[in-house]
């Protein structure tokens, strides 16, 4: 039987990297084999893509960062991704389409439907079983991602109105998509993660 | 008035950079103001990119490697090609999105109308005005590439069976490419070039 594919998604700041390592304690507390990664990247190939993504010095332009993390995420669902599903493996992913569509779609104004044929062309159709998106207001995400000194990237130098059309994108997007969980990440965390597995029973991913 | 765009397409090993020089002097001889680049790359974001595509150790996958030549192509359409023609200065590129048609999709067996719908993402519907395809045997063109000992690519370590492919690729798809010109390069540089001033002529791109 093939694993669950869950990606994690929603603005910087909204707890997103802790939420997936109390998930993957949970997995391992009920050996559930699973791999967790991140976009762009989670193979070498990819990493490279990603640095080249973040790194300001180059002045890419939309059209081009787009183009950009779509190789990366072919890479990586062909190269890491698929292999893992097709073991049995669960792969926990740190953001996935549903970040390209909001951050390139709403942030950046890109044309959606270009998005989505891109997002196509990059998984080769693979979409996760399910997309817990982590809802906090652009405020507070912000002021969580100031307090981290390290790992800023060119994402955050944006403007206070791009943050807001990416939190309302995710909640749009959200309320749209059966796959999608939209999921209070204003909360402690350990009520946050309580929600997550809550959304997991109900969406048969996990038992009992 | 806009400037030309002139493309230069072939196997390895054709005379493209030398047709492009012979090319440039002309153009120089005439006061014709032209800006010579080469794909990938041209800018330093799509240099950055084209790096990371030749570097063999990151193992990209086919359509990895597609989606990095868009995001080059895209970069350079948008920051230097587009302006320069606009400004009436003509623009001499070392390869196109010819070169991926035939390279990807012969050469690699990547879906060509994939390709053409990336090329069209890329250049935003930007064509040459002329796309001037040197050719010769592949194993003419290979000879040529292992006498060069500097600039080798992931691509020249490909199979004999891979360049064929490429050179039958670039002359089917100029025979059915109302902008492409076949130009036989197996013939002296001179002769070569006085093909090309021809073709230009010809073609209305240069006058008397």
């Amino acid at each position: 039987m093939n694993g669950r594919f869950i990606s994690f998604e929603g603005p910087d700041g909204a707890g997103k990297t802790t939420q997936l390592s109390l998930l993957s304690r949970y997995l391992d507390d009920r050996d559930i084999l699973h791999h967790c990664t991140r976009e762009p990247g989670g193979t070498p190939g990819a990493e490279a893509i990603r640095n080249l993504i973040f790194d300001s010095r180059h002045n890419l332009v939309p059209r081009a960062e787009l183009l950009l993390f779509a190789a990366a995420r072919a890479q990586h669902v062909e190269e890491r991704i698929m292999p893992l599903l097709e073991k049995g493996i669960w792969v926990l992913c740190d953001r996935f389409t549903l970040s390209t569509l909001v951050y390139q779609g709403y942030g950046r104004g890109l044309d959606r439907e270009l998005i989505g044929q891109l997002n196509a062309i990059a998984t080769c159709g693979l979409a996760p079983h399910m997309q817990l998106v982590l809802d906090v207001e652009a405020e507070a995400g912000q002021n969580r991602v100031q307090q981290r000194l390290e790992n800023n990237n060119s994402f955050d130098a944006l403007s206070e109105d791009f943050h807001r059309r990416v939190v309302a994108g995710f909640r749009e997007v959200a309320s749209h998509d059966a796959h999608c969980r939209l999921i209070d990440g204003s909360r402690n965390p350990e009520q946050v993660h309580g929600s997550i597995v809550a959304a997991l029973h109900e969406g048969g991913l996990l038992d009992g």
